[in-house]
């Protein structure tokens, strides 16, 4: 679906995860999946993925609850921020202005039409890693660390909503982004839609919330360099005791090869591997998925797992 | 580097190479490299890897040497076309409209700084699989075939020029690209440039030609699924006799996982994986190699291969 | 479990299917699997993986209906052929000798307790490849095909048995094997038995069939060098229309990774990857796995399809 | 190349190896290769690969400089064990008994016929992994730690020796082992030979050294799970800068892939996959490569790296 918008949102920067569990979460997070700590900010802990360029990829925040904080997008361009801040305005949800958190410049807070918290930004801190992380290849953030599974980057966010549709909807007319596929339930309904930005297939993924709440949390993911690395991963998460929900297996739709944890707080964590798949084409049509279609589970015959439809974050 | 233009191409569409062995290239790319035929046009043969959703990713055309024909560029949008061949003509480099080759609509006919033919288009034709290559998941656009080493797209092209800087710059200042790394000489100059439209990190390609020619190719790159892809690959070769120049490794440059064949006609031809790297950052800096560093080899040690500044197509 | 016995038998040579849809079935093997055809007697095609070192590894039979036909083993020696064939008389389970099949000596066929016809032999041809399949390294029996799966070889074999251990317990007492896994029930039942003649850790397996028949098949198995070939083999399978029971997933019995499939005559195929696993323990003790143990599931928490305890060949 | 003697020697158990710079080498191995610590003994600590089933795979040894120190074979049984230490007084070549090291029962000493010190044991002691060690399925030694590489197993050791082919026949005749491929260069001299006692294709390897001194050590080798093992250790040995010395890349003898590394103390070190390929003839015959099939270098085409023909350890 072309957007004359053109790209206007960069990518998905960072998420904040909230977890009632923050000692164990933090682990899991840099021992289980490798990622590295980057500074704290009252009881939110900063993490980053080895290839992000930027300072962290992901804010734990101990909370009362598990669920989904604020999710970061980068602009392509300040003249893309202003135009994207107005847009916002204009449709009724904008927050404000604030200085920015850690690592980025001023930043402006919306919500998106469930209720999730959002904000853009363009200036942001390039990473200087410290001596002990300094990459052998220059052309990388960070130094790989051979630890725990060692996932890439933040891939995206699956956030639940009342209506998948409309929050869809809101990615392309004010965001800029596209549609990539959708489900379309045989009432008409569409009850989930995978939106992006640039060239990887999806970042901010829609699912109709069966519980009618809003601004919750389906899953986070984080991509892997292989699928290999997803294979290791659940022997990872075997060893260390970690909840596996489902996987390996490779999705239907988008193709994904994954691989679904709990994180000690009770988030939906994704491992998630593309293989090669991009979009190119500027006027890419929706892919819509019919139920009977969904009806047949996941790309190699998995059934999809029924707590895919009942997990949630924070609980209800 | 920050681009003002945006994103006015969309992507690498497809490239024509010329073979003198005509029948034993056509026998690589469909046998060995597992590409699809897709019809002819006089000399001419198009190949389509499985998953372009476009006529043909590439076009085999008999002729008395080696070399590159035409690379296909297309537009984001009906009006980035229009703006490109404003800009392609200020700068005099243009050729002119055709009604399109088999696939594409109108297009605009023009030459980089180089020599090397180029168009742009915008409208195509969404490849529509036979029967029996329709595909099982409808996300995709053809069928995986099980054959050969099975490239999943084109690419990129890395071409030969008397200049790769100034011609880097067209890609930046005229099609709107964007430089991602290139090698600085210790006399200053820029011997080799990667420049690119989206998200992958590279598209186009230019290296300084060591004969100073005009035109040349140094080679044309498939993109396969996995690195196991390129492994199984190389055996694929060996088995079939191809010749392979270098490789599996890792590229320094990129970090691209690499492996290098000729082909019957004599055209360098590059199996690469990217291993998940995107470049994200719209105002990505160019990671500019020295000869010093560029002496340390790839990646992991092996040293670059002395043919890659003694062979390119067509020979002179 | 040490077996003073030693390595009697080398390892598993070859097996019969038998089919009711012998040209549907050959595709499957030949085009899908990857396996070669090395002639035919009668109704039977003799096919082979690419690193057999034998004349086949299967040997395809059109029959009413499906299951398995003989399994060939070969002795270690003239010497272990000639003590085998006492024990199993001693046991009263031969049958005689004969000249023996393509490609192999004199043969002496035998059945298990549970009636699954058998052969042992020593002397065998050592396969010579046509020009056409001559391998490019010396120290493989085979090219390497480019084509569908491309197994490397048969594996193992599991059949169904109206007593699993009684006919493990055979292959430990007369043919000299170990047992390296077993399932007890909760009844004190041993319901399922792994048996090897070397260091791979599982060459012949015997199930409790439940529905109390002699004779049949619970599956054979190919190993592929990776378990991305096994991934690979997924997606092929799901493009070719063959049905996929479960997998790709690791199995916690043995760890093998796998891919169950149904050849079009209706018999169940493991594709399978140990992923480097091997036994070398002389005097490796059993590990038994409890009910309890098995309602966990595969290693990665698949449960285990139901169909493995309904599906059988030939059905009853 | 059958060998009457059967299956006498069931695997390679554990090596030891000097290092000058102990407390580095110590982080090589379980920070970089991801073994894991068993106890100590004077200036030695204790080394193990998670699936190791006996107390330790590697004797790490602090020495004034780098070698091989003492190579355990464990016997197929305790007759077995007899009958080879009668061999190898008969042959002249024995020490005598010990009581045996950490982890074994008595023990026999002895040397080959180069003067590489070895042993001979039937006793062991199964590991029992402490609570957090724990694997989370049953039928494996240990735990797989996420932390480096990852190693499954100690491979094999190749020894550099005054001639190799006495060697290689000192374990024919004496040990009981098989020759699988060797080197015969075109004077006729055996400069190489592989051999194996199960179905690895090699165990223990010499290779002629070009110094005339005995006792030396070309390489010790560990075993990973997969390829992408290997190439995810070349990012790893980036790193933490330790020093590649050739690969990631295919041998074309025994077609192992490889990664060959130099530890702290300057032993080379291979990690090694051997993709599938096992030996399963009893009675294969010695794949025999000349000097010109030598020439062509590695599977793929990758030249013999230099250092192969003048680094070993000690130096002289």
């Amino acid at each position: 679906m072309s957007n004359s918008l053109g790209h206007e949102v960069a990518h998905l920067g960072h998420v904040e995860l909230f977890t009632p569990r923050p000692q164990e979460s933090l682990d899991f997070f840099v021992r289980v999946l490798g990622l590295t700590e980057n500074g704290t900010d009252g009881d939110s802990v900063y993490l980053r993925t080895w290839d992000d360029y930027e300072h962290h990829s992901l804010k734990l925040t101990a909370a009362a609850t598990s669920g989904v904080g604020r999710t970061a997008l980068r602009a392509s361009s300040p003249e893309a921020l202003a135009r994207r801040v107005a847009a916002i305005e204009a449709r009724g949800l904008g927050v404000g202005w604030t200085d920015g958190d850690t690592g980025v410049g001023p930043t402006y807070l919306f919500r998106d039409p469930d209720g999730h918290e959002m904000e853009l930004y363009w200036e942001t801190e390039w990473y200087q890693p410290p001596e002990h992380l300094r990459p052998a290849l220059k052309n990388q953030a960070q130094a790989y660390p051979g630890r725990g599974v060692g996932v890439r980057r933040l891939d995206h966010v699956n956030y639940l909503a009342q209506s998948a549709e409309s929050n869809g909807r809101f990615v392309y007319d004010t965001l800029g982004g596209r549609v990539t596929e959708q489900i379309m339930l045989d009432t008409g309904v569409i009850s989930a839609q995978w939106t992006h930005f640039g060239q990887k297939s999806y970042d901010l993924v829609y699912t109709d919330d069966w519980t009618g709440s809003s601004g919750r949390l389906h899953h986070i993911a984080f991509a892997t360099d292989t699928r290999e690395d997803i294979l290791r991963a659940a022997d990872i998460a075997l060893e260390n005791e970690v909840f596996i929900e489902t996987g390996p297996h490779k999705h239907a739709i988008q193709q994904t090869f994954f691989l679904y944890l709990y994180e000690p707080g009770g988030n939906r964590i994704e491992l998630c591997n593309p293989t090669g798949r991009l979009i190119f084409a500027p006027d890419w049509e929706p892919v819509t998925w019919t139920q009977a279609e969904r009806a047949k589970g996941q790309a190699w015959g998995l059934k999809t797992i029924e707590s895919f439809h009942t997990h949630g974050t924070p609980p209800v």
